[in-house]
């Protein structure tokens, strides 16, 4: 299969997949999501995302539709039916479908959604054009959620501006990205923000974090502003499809290039570890008729 | 018919319509919405909703898929559709139907829906339980739009305190309930929050600050905090579906009943304008087979 759309049990090419209209994601957007990159099959840091979407489902309160073991089956499995090794995964659970209604419709069952699409990550060698947005978002941003409109807004302002990335920052502090966590390289230092409700527990966060301790890089949870991140020896954001993007401009002015050297040495551990993860082999290939 | 739901021109009940999996909506809640009782088969204020549905729309940047008169017509003509007279009109305009990316995406057209229900409004001579939950939305009030996750969870709190609405707060001011205008009388004035991006600009509450002007009862337009509103000789809240609901308590304390008498006479005007328009006769229902 080219692409794949998945709905509770029911799958087909994305593009030809239809969702009942009651699902209340159409009305709410009520519901929690993932998506990771996908390379010989395998989904990578899958355990991790699926701990993070029990978490964001328990926070709103959404049951999960089958053991977590059995989704992690289901996801591998639809994984494989595509024909691209190389893809993005996509799955959201969404509270149910049900008449609209603002509280939770009673007995409403989970319903579970997967998409796959051939992908490729952005290349990590090249360097990117970020731009700064007030962040206007909701206090919930550690939730991944499916109200997004003011993530889509600053994307499309940052893509009008010629630029990859949008940068949030409120009150003054960086926050995160539209879609990616962002950090800043000084005096060898990794700067970061923390952990709050402002921005999300990213997984490849984590992972960069883990990896530069263990280098021996000192790592600062703090978060930083828009005039720091001029100041920075290099700026550069993360997420699951974008692994240690370095920025080289902000708001049109150059930023960062004074330390390529660390900057290379944490991209390459992820590689690294992306590489090995993602060797192994998808136990439902074989499967395949 | 029962219940409708229709999509781009395709319609049937609504329980049996389907949507493509690719409309944005199911990725980002990307799109905005209007809704309205409908008596008589005829939509209450429709052309003071359409108005504030193209304002919600060019704020998303999302065009509209016809003209607006054009969609009158359609509104109409659906409403005409369903059997039982006293209906709920709710529509909206998502972004497209595209491959999930943050940023626009490139020639997509918006897609409209609606849906019309068997409904009744609520019995404005009841009295109301409400629950005050602090308001941690973002800071686009002011646009209708589908990301209504904060909104879904303080529904579902009021009701699970046995309460109809919840009553936000932000920096110790009450802004709006969570799909409900929030005022107070006090010593024979109408208080309710000023128009800002904390708060929707709710077409019966401008209707019902008209029709108190109109009777000569002063109007402020200033936000309150919870203290005011336990103090008030009377709380309410106002919606297209929900006309001056008196609260008979606040997080389980009793409020108001200190002027029942200006409170019914603001909903008798109120009511009488209903009446009045929805008199008249859907041009549609004759071409009904």
């Amino acid at each position: 299969m080219k692409t794949l759309g998945y709905y509770n049990g029911e799958y087909g090419p994305l593009e030809q997949m239809r969702v009942p209209m009651n699902d209340r994601v159409c009305f709410f957007g009520d519901g929690v999501y993932e998506a990771t990159t996908v390379e010989n099959h395998i989904p990578y840091a899958l355990d991790e995302h699926l701990q993070r979407m029990e978490r964001s489902a328990a926070k709103l309160e959404i049951p999960l539709p089958m053991e977590l073991q059995a989704l992690r089956e289901t996801l591998l499995e639809m994984t494989a039916k595509l024909d691209s090794g190389s893809s993005q995964l996509y799955w959201q659970l969404t509270r149910g479908t049900a008449p609209r209604t603002h509280a939770f419709p009673k007995d409403a069952r989970p319903n579970l959604w997967i998409t796959l699409r051939p992908f490729s990550m952005r290349d990590p060698s090249l360097s990117y054009g970020l731009l700064s947005v007030p962040d206007t978002r909701y206090f919930h941003c550690d939730v991944k959620t499916l109200n997004l409109i003011p993530n889509v807004m600053a994307a499309e302002r940052a893509a009008r501006a010629g630029c990859e990335e949008a940068v949030f920052h409120r009150d003054g502090m960086v926050t995160e990205g539209s879609h990616s966590n962002m950090h800043i390289l000084k005096n060898g230092v990794l700067q970061t923000a923390p952990l709050s409700n402002l921005i999300l527990p990213g997984i490849t966060r984590a992972q960069l974090l883990k990896l530069a301790r263990e280098m021996g890089v000192p790592v600062l949870e703090k978060a930083f502003t828009l005039q720091e991140m001029f100041q920075a020896d290099e700026a550069f954001f993360t997420s699951a499809s974008a692994f240690c993007c370095r920025a080289s401009t902000l708001d049109g002015k150059p930023i960062g290039g004074k330390d390529e050297a660390l900057l290379s040495a944490l991209r390459n551990a992820y590689l690294d570890k992306f590489r090995k993860e993602t060797s192994a082999v998808n136990p439902y290939l074989e499967k395949r008729p």
